[in-house]
């Protein structure tokens, strides 16, 4: 199974543009499962509520009938950060298109900072994927700082996480991605964006640094700060059932349940 | 506030050569909290439980009085792994000996590999203990890689996490101890110990490297792989109360924790 992402700079506003960016970017990438970043259609740096409005979008609706048409045509899924619009509110969404011609949505758990002025934090757990028989989940972007989003998803069986992300904070997704890989036994595809936001006097600057990480926790792919392009790797899935890290130590198995209920009150 | 650890090569089986090399250790650290490794009183690579039994100690008793000696002496906190004889069973656990006089103790609640035929898994949960009005938690070695561990002491309010290890697993520690430290807010110290025990054909070398962190996740402290000797570093604890990472996003404010279930079933 070839598994990637694509790193760029998504241009604000500008979705029909993005979108032909990245439907092309799936066209190129000869891979089973592909990652943008979050809020790749719209860009990031929102100021008023009504840029977000004009820029979203709705499942299923012209957005994802693009890309549904791109993962059907090239048998690849597509994950990919948006602001989605539905029952008249916002949120920041990863479509997740597959190539059986699915279309479905994660919806972001963990706000971060400013977000909570334009979205509502999702409302629909954590849910699982499944491509070509993989079972996948997606996390965006602030919801890697708690563990216990990528544990609910592994747990649930999920062997590969999607982590869009527009990240600012420098160097704690590099820590969390090796991390959430290794005590999990899954794999991590974080696709970040990079370049720099300027509107009217506010600027924010992604950190790129985008990296594929296997199921022991290892980077196995990895863009610069500033590259743009797709970056993929074959892996072998099935490898994120061991969670053996020795002949009798467990990542699942040793857990004590019984013990962590400090975590759900 | 001064904390450190001491990285060495405990004897295997030469209990009091250990402890009076710990508490030489303890007088010169001139510290507020000095951490040792795991089983650093007898040695890890048990072949018999019979080797267990006669390293064992009871808390109180003499290893035990021993350190306390040297925390009130030194007004030193120490944490130190040792093998524990409790109610005809035995635990790998930590011994904390505080300058006011109190031995507590922690049991590993997540045993590793063979520990388990020598072995009770910890029967204490995650207990927290006061050092001069800092609040301390302490995992060892294998809890590391359960992030319920570290977080179920965070959400207690724990401000330092105290890692005695015996590490042999390469590098597992070195990405989660930044995690752990950066996810929860709190700083890190891991002892771990280095050299190789043989014993009748049996080899395990460990991985030195101990470290401490801060609580952004930066290391600010570390050891070599085969250095002996203690490490300390200044810090202000009260930093573990900020878990705010920008303006409106918090570790602990955001959340969820009613979509983490799964993670106590």
């Amino acid at each position: 199974m070839k598994i990637g992402f694509y790193q760029f700079v998504p241009e604000f506003g500008n979705v029909d543009k993005n979108i032909d960016t990245m439907v092309e970017a799936v066209k190129s990438a000869d891979a089973d499962l592909v990652v943008f970043p979050e809020l790749a259609t719209s860009g990031y740096l929102f100021l008023d509520p009504k840029e977000v409005e004009a820029t979203a979008s709705a499942v299923p609706g012209p957005m994802s009938d693009a890309f549904l048409k791109a993962a059907v045509e090239t048998d690849t899924a597509v994950v990919v950060g948006f602001p989605e619009k539905a029952d008249g509110v916002f949120y920041n969404s990863a479509l997740i298109a597959t190539h059986d011609g699915k279309v479905q949505v994660y919806r972001k758990n963990h706000l971060f900072n400013e977000e909570k002025l334009f979205f509502k934090p999702g409302n629909l757990g954590f849910p699982t994927f499944d491509v070509k028989g993989v079972k996948v989940g997606v996390l965006i972007c602030f919801d890697h700082m708690f563990p216990e989003a990528a544990r609910t998803l592994a747990l649930d069986g999920v062997q590969i996480v999607c982590h869009p992300a527009n990240l600012v904070l420098p160097g704690f997704a590099q820590i969390t991605s090796c991390c959430r890989a290794l005590e999990n036994g899954v794999f991590w595809i974080l696709a970040n964006r990079h370049g720099t936001e300027d509107r009217k006097g506010r600027s924010l600057s992604y950190s790129g640094l985008s990296r594929i990480v296997d199921n022991r926790g290892n980077v196995i792919a990895q863009a610069g700060a500033a590259d743009t392009g797709f970056y993929g790797v074959e892996i072998d899935p099935a490898k994120a059932f061991d969670k053996k890290v020795a002949p009798m130590a467990d990542l699942f198995a040793d857990r004590r349940p019984e013990l962590y209920n400090k975590i759900t009150k």
